[in-house]
């Protein structure tokens, strides 16, 4: 990094790495980006490129953090809208599921696949994976309270429970979009959750 | 390979590998192997390691062939005594959750990580993984259709959409018990699995 760019052009140059590098990740893992490569794609050098992080895992952490943040302003935020409880994660869900199918319909869910390429991984990007994972199970659960407080959802429902179901149903959209390609998928996993939100 | 070990040393050495690249492919990924790392685990010389089988895809499809024979000996074949249909697949699906949880808890399974690792990776890898997932879909829909056609199950099962539902719940058991080291997991799936089966 040149001292003559201008902070705006530095934050611009680093949001272009992190955008190609979450590009390269979606195919080859969190693990296989790679500086070389990445260098070749931008049309920069190698110390250009890592001259923004500083090394690779801090460059791992910065594509993990604006996943997050996509996901966020893709998923959840677009749920805001909706009444609380059953509806409001009937729509999140739909609208994650929608995330997973577009591009050209096999891209599947960033984050849930980094989370399995990093689950025998420890250290700082798994870290920061459970917390991704934590803070979207935290808020499947107020808003699955919400809906057993309102009477939506029967007053014995093992919250964990569904939890845990809803992410197997997350989980397996993600394997069939990305891996079988499979077109039914999206309407699966909606007949899925729908039923779960039922219950 | 000196021409003068006998082939049954020869399958020897190569059942050691095999089963020194599973424990490290476990932790590592099937694509995270190396030549390098094997050799000096084994305390073998790297041309040692590859001249068993000519290069890393042809040692990484061995490793995978013999992840399906465990599997099949571990799963499918301690179901067979059971009645065909729902009996059969609780069994079967109560074998993969305590194959998932065994050694120190948290390994899960094997071939379900794989399947995420590969499945953006397209090559011989990935057909293999394709191969084993549709294998075991084609065993469960066996059972299922057995199940349906007994009125175990109601005629009007879509047995695609509980073919997917399992997938999800083996899907969440396996991250939950590698990722979260829950120890609830087991429970969460199996309750998970006799609702399925129940429907």
């Amino acid at each position: 990094m040149s001292p003559r760019k201008s902070v705006a052009e530095t934050a611009a140059t680093r949001d272009r790495i992190i955008t190609s590098a979450l590009a390269l990740a979606t195919t080859e893992g969190l693990e296989g980006l790679t500086i070389g490569r990445l260098a070749v794609d931008l049309g920069m050098s190698k110390a250009g490129v890592i001259g923004h992080f500083g090394n690779k895992e801090a460059l791992q952490l910065a594509v993990l953090a604006s996943a997050v943040d996509r996901f966020r302003l893709r998923v959840p935020a677009r749920a805001v809208g909706a009444a609380p409880g059953t509806q409001r994660l009937a729509r999140a869900f739909d609208e994650w599921i929608d995330y997973m199918a577009e591009g050209e319909g096999h891209g599947g869910c960033f984050l849930t696949s980094v989370a399995t390429e990093f689950d025998g991984r420890p250290g700082p990007v798994r870290d920061a994976v459970l917390e991704a994972l934590a803070s979207w199970s935290t808020y499947v659960k107020d808003e699955l309270r919400a809906a057993v407080e309102s009477g939506q959802l029967p007053k014995d429902t093992d919250v964990d429970q569904v939890i845990f179901e809803l992410d197997g149903v997350i989980l397996a959209a993600n394997q069939s979009i990305q891996f079988h390609r499979d077109p039914r998928a999206p309407a699966r996993a909606r007949r899925a959750i729908a039923r779960l939100l039922a219950a």
